[in-house]
């Protein structure tokens, strides 16, 4: 169906805060098959209000309203919607009764006059059934208009929940349901995933596949649909394990999972620990493996080996190795892994050492060059990749690697490998 | 004035690309003065594109304009102008010339058919005098549009260097000119900027001051006008030095600065170096100065001793100090500092130990409680702050505290700081 997205509030307007939701709903509708014709950022006034949504009638199939639905006096959407569409506004005494059955709950200081969420236009459905948060639908000529909480996280649950089910109903000549889910995927480029793909795309009309790239990394959202809630997640169990299988072990998770945090599971569930060695990250492992809550448990922390005299004083790095194959080396990588489990107890040691630009580089070793090594107490292995980028890009892609790199022996998988020994450099998959 | 600005491109519908450069567009224009009554945001289809301008010609007292300029075949944006305002495309010879010398300086690769660049709706004038990007404006029933690339980063500077000067002289009865610069701001909260920045505002037209939260800093825009390039910039000295005065030393710099590269700047004029030992920041400091290119000039290194047993192993921290006072102390921030000075000769050695939460807190050391050393040839200091936050905001208060911390000392500046010492809790400037 083809819609449109109407952002309200003064703060989007005068650019104090980045319009996020917009995005959210546009992307995941599209995935869900739909279209947006235009997303609309206007201010908290009434009468803009109600003109934006008339217009949006006139011209779209559905309507997302983002904002203006809280309890304080600047929120304004409720009372644009009654007078614009000639629906004055009724107190709903079942919302009522759960907002303040919520509103019991919360700490004294949280509480405040939350009735004003009881009063909607009329012919409002709330669309939490446990009023926790603010938004409703109503249908308009037809037409199904959904109004949610401008709150980012409040508003992507109620997408994800509600709406995007709800425009599936609407769509077919039966009752449709919809499943969604996202796949992480690291260390394959946009068109290869969709190259592996592209068997899946365009014969089942009940099956879409989105694709977002977040640096470094690519989402792919899967949706189907089916005319019951059976059916659609016997759909999206077929399509799941095909998704699965196509992509490969370059799929670290789904859902809310991070490399880190799948990796963090991985160390857990084996009773594992890890310990980093980082000269060209600079710290920016150790930063994404301590942004996990409970990290402790496996994380023992590092050295950030910057400077040559910090990789020979504490990691014991040979001098002879910095001055014959220099820092950024298979064996300076090797002696920095090797060496940081020297320092402390710990089953594996990650070390990265490369040139992140924009200066540094040579022919031999230009910018974005990045040994690995991982050294574990069965053996160390080393790595090379060319990054390229900027400075930024290239520490992104050397963390993401270091910590892809763990995940894969703790599987058991296979990495694809660029091996550079004694002078020599081969493509190898090993 | 009353301004509407128009994003255009299918990567934006669709949810692939977020849009950032409305919401640049809107805080800068919005703190030059100006209000923005709607942001629209639609796919590349030129009717669509004619309809939304007409509107906002009906409205809006300017428009600016962005995305689909280039050269492919899906840059749609010139031949919609040229349709729905009934100006030919025309070709700009003047136009054509520059962008073929600016072509042939590009390495072979990336030269394309730049000629379609060149041809633009009658009227048009090229916004950059050398034509190295897109970028046109004309007159409308007596409005401005702005057509500017989609680009962030082009897009960006033909704003801030062009469209908003061009508005200011529009807006009077005279020619205006218009200055603007932004300053950075750390450790202060916007309410507390706010007071302090009270009385420059509301006082002098001439004058807008913008607040805009990056968190953890806040960026304060100053915008002044003159009728003159001369009486704007005079204008623009007299409050740009009361903004300093105002903001004080909370304000560590301006324009393109960060707080890491300001550090760095003040570490590399006076020759000295730094190391790190973080605890709960997992790396983060590290990173922070990392992501400046050249900072292995002053950065040495450091150690991540995020477990109790490499605060002892590589710092020397004494285990006496870890079972007295704990790792989150007043006294184990001095020792991490101290022993990551003995390790390697640095000048100053940053230290970081606290609870980032969300578990591991107490009544006594609530998650959120930072410690912080730093050691440096004369003395060392330890300092204690209280964050507030989930666990990233925590780590990022923290990470940016820690390098605060240093430039303060770097400029002979006192830090406001809770210390906390055998006990004796009391909140001093010092």
């Amino acid at each position: 169906m083809l819609g449109e997205i109407i952002a309200i509030g003064d703060e989007l307007t005068s650019g104090r805060v980045l319009n996020t939701t917009s995005y959210f709903a546009a992307s995941h509708l599209f995935a869900a098959g739909h279209e947006i014709l235009a997303m609309t950022t206007i201010g908290d006034e009434p009468e803009l209000i109600g003109r934006t949504l008339q217009r949006a009638l006139q011209r779209a199939d559905f309507i997302i309203v983002t904002g203006g639905l809280g309890p304080t006096t600047d929120d304004l959407t409720n009372a644009a919607v009654s007078s614009a569409l000639d629906r004055p506004a009724t107190l709903y005494p079942e919302i009522l009764k759960k907002i303040q059955a919520y509103g019991k709950s919360l700490p004294a200081g949280q509480r405040v006059s939350l009735e004003k969420l009881a009063w909607l236009p009329a012919g409002a459905h709330a669309l939490h059934t446990e009023a926790k948060t603010a938004g409703y639908f109503l249908v308009q000529d037809g037409k199904p208009i959904f109004f949610l909480p401008g709150v980012p996280q409040e508003m992507e649950d109620l997408l994800l929940e509600t709406v995007i089910t709800r425009l599936a109903v609407w769509e077919g000549e039966e009752v449709r349901q919809v499943r969604q889910k996202v796949y992480k995927v690291v260390g394959l480029a946009e068109s290869e995933i969709n190259r592996r793909l592209a068997h899946l795309e365009g014969r089942d009309p009940r099956v879409r596949i989105g694709y977002y790239p977040v640096f470094p990394e690519v989402h792919v959202s899967l949706t189907v649909t089916g005319a019951t809630g059976n059916e659609a997640e016997a759909a999206m169990q077929k399509y799941d394990g095909k998704m699965v299988e196509s992509l490969g072990d370059c799929c670290y998770g789904s859902g809310g999972d991070t490399l880190e945090s799948v990796v963090g599971r991985l160390l857990g569930d084996r009773g594992q620990s890890v310990a980093v060695a980082e000269s060209c990250t600079g710290g920016l492992i150790g930063h994404a493996l301590t942004s996990i809550a409970g990290s402790s448990g496996y994380f023992v922390g590092g050295v950030v080996a910057y400077s040559d005299a910090l990789k020979e004083r504490l990691l014991g790095v040979n001098r002879e190795i910095l001055l014959r194959s220099g820092a950024v080396s298979a064996e300076c990588a090797r002696a920095m892994a090797e060496g940081m489990r020297r320092v402390t107890p710990v089953d594996h040691a990650l070390s990265v050492t490369g040139i992140a630009g924009p200066g540094g580089g040579s022919e031999d070793k230009p910018v974005g060059t990045v040994y690995f090594g991982l050294a574990s107490p069965e053996k160390t292995q080393t790595f090379l990749f060319r990054f390229s980028g900027d400075r930024g890009q290239v520490q992104a892609q050397a963390s993401q690697t270091a910590l892809d790199l763990l995940r894969r022996h703790l599987l058991g998988l296979n990495s694809l490998v660029l091996i550079m020994d004694a002078g020599q450099s081969k493509k190898n998959r090993r």
